[in-house]
């Protein structure tokens, strides 16, 4: 069986995606690949589609679990699951993935990350990438909280946690 | 049809929640039966039970939108709607109510909200009543999200603002 | 907490649709209120108007579990959980009932009915009410398969049967 | 992106599967690898197994939408979805093939094929397979329905079809 890894974040929509943000996404798929994991997202742009196209650049396989239609999946997508379930869909991302990286992401990725934390995922945000992310990055704000997410500080240290995470 | 109003929030196992934060619930649940709304919530124990505990004091009609068996539905449960799909419960609550109201909270609780922001749903929280809901109480935090909870002092003013929202 | 009784059916693009099987669908909502039941349905038109038409005739309440918005729940939908879930919906109707009433149906009644029979629920069929119901009515065909539907020749032995087998 | 031809019957519990028909499935597997089609199916035993099992003999990728966990993966499952959605899995499947062939199977499998009728994705069954597929092709049963299945009467024939309806 293989191994599957999550990535989550904003798609196209958020202004607030910088195209540091995106090459992030892309290096994280590039080395998901690389250690011949399969990136498992939600297969829509911005950040999904970033991270599939780096796991093609790294000659990997890319499943995105859909809201709706197959269709709508980004062009770097190799298997999609049309779920037809709207955002019910984030509930069998996080369930299918071995580990969860986050990126970015509002409400909609906090959703994934939140799923991830409470089912008890290895869960990795990466710092500094925006978003949720780095609001949840802010180790003062967790203190209370008995479950809490691993911080990376890069796309690599994020998919080597991953791996390590869920061996 | 009938107006349903969602309260969500710590199940039993959280250890923080308070005797304050379980009144709070109990009066949120009395107030909307008051108002001749229904309280929807995930059915379990806790905030859920405290609230359905308030609605059946105000002769209010309750459901339980649970993530298995209905046999797990707290004793103050009206109609158990036993789901089976574990925690894509949340997204179901969360569409059927017509406007919710968040209170204490872990992940569990912070997936619901997100679901409801993201959605955009009149979604109001209960500052200090814990957990993430005073995380999410704090104006700062959120000044650089698009879409943003409403905060509310009290179970009346949350209730109050719930029907108004939801007209 | 409250029985709820399922009811299954065409909805109203079923051309074979007949007034007889609609005079059946009102009955059934009918007995099952007088009985004190819930009616759970899936909240659109055809038969599960006609039954929440004939429940609301007997002073009951009705549910309906719909496949999007609650904006396309009949007018005879008291509490419309909108699942946006789409026929996904079908497993949560056959999950919360205490037992389940087919009559007439198609392909997506089918799949309601074999959700339940899959599941264990009691199952009761209204012979001559009309389309699969009406196949599945036919001793000869189940006879090799272990479990099989209970077969009614009127609404309210198809009432009293899910009282009787739910208890 | 990947063809994907999902393959429903009977879980290893139907006393009733032959091992003619366990052989069918293993070369319905092995004859949609053959055509670089991805196998999709529930992911557990009986004709989901002999069906994965022929997609690795023929060299191809294999999908199991799990009800559960990934555990209960059958071993020729190369991408696991743990759905965790029970039952409800169906519908994803059913959603996320590009086809549907059916194979022997009781309700649960009858479940799936009526979904995939209902959708309107074509839909092929095997006739001699057993269980509910030889009753669906009883072609005076379906005589009175507007949405009929297509009917196979061997494993290549029934890929080849898939192939050409899913075009």
């Amino acid at each position: 069986m293989r191994k599957l890894i999550g990535v989550c974040g904003s798609d196209s929509t958020d202004k607030e995606l910088s195209s540091a943000t995106l090459k992030t996404a892309e290096e994280v798929g590039y080395y998901i690949a690389q250690r011949d994991g399969v990136l498992i997202c939600g297969g829509k742009g911005g950040v999904m589609e970033q991270a599939a196209k780096g796991a093609k650049k790294g000659n990997g396989l890319t499943i995105g679990i859909l809201p709706g239609a197959k269709e709508k999946a980004n062009r770097f997508i190799d298997i999609a699951i049309a779920t037809h379930l709207g955002y019910a869909r984030n509930y069998i991302l996080i369930n299918s993935a071995d580990a969860v990286i986050g990126i970015a992401g509002r409400w909609g990725t906090l959703n994934e990350i939140s799923y991830s934390l409470n089912i008890g995922k290895p869960t990795i945000l990466i710092k500094g990438s925006g978003g949720w992310m780095d609001i949840l990055s802010d180790e003062t704000l967790l203190k209370n909280l008995d479950v809490r997410p691993h911080i990376a500080d890069s796309p690599k240290e994020a998919v080597d946690l991953a791996f390590k995470l869920s061996q």
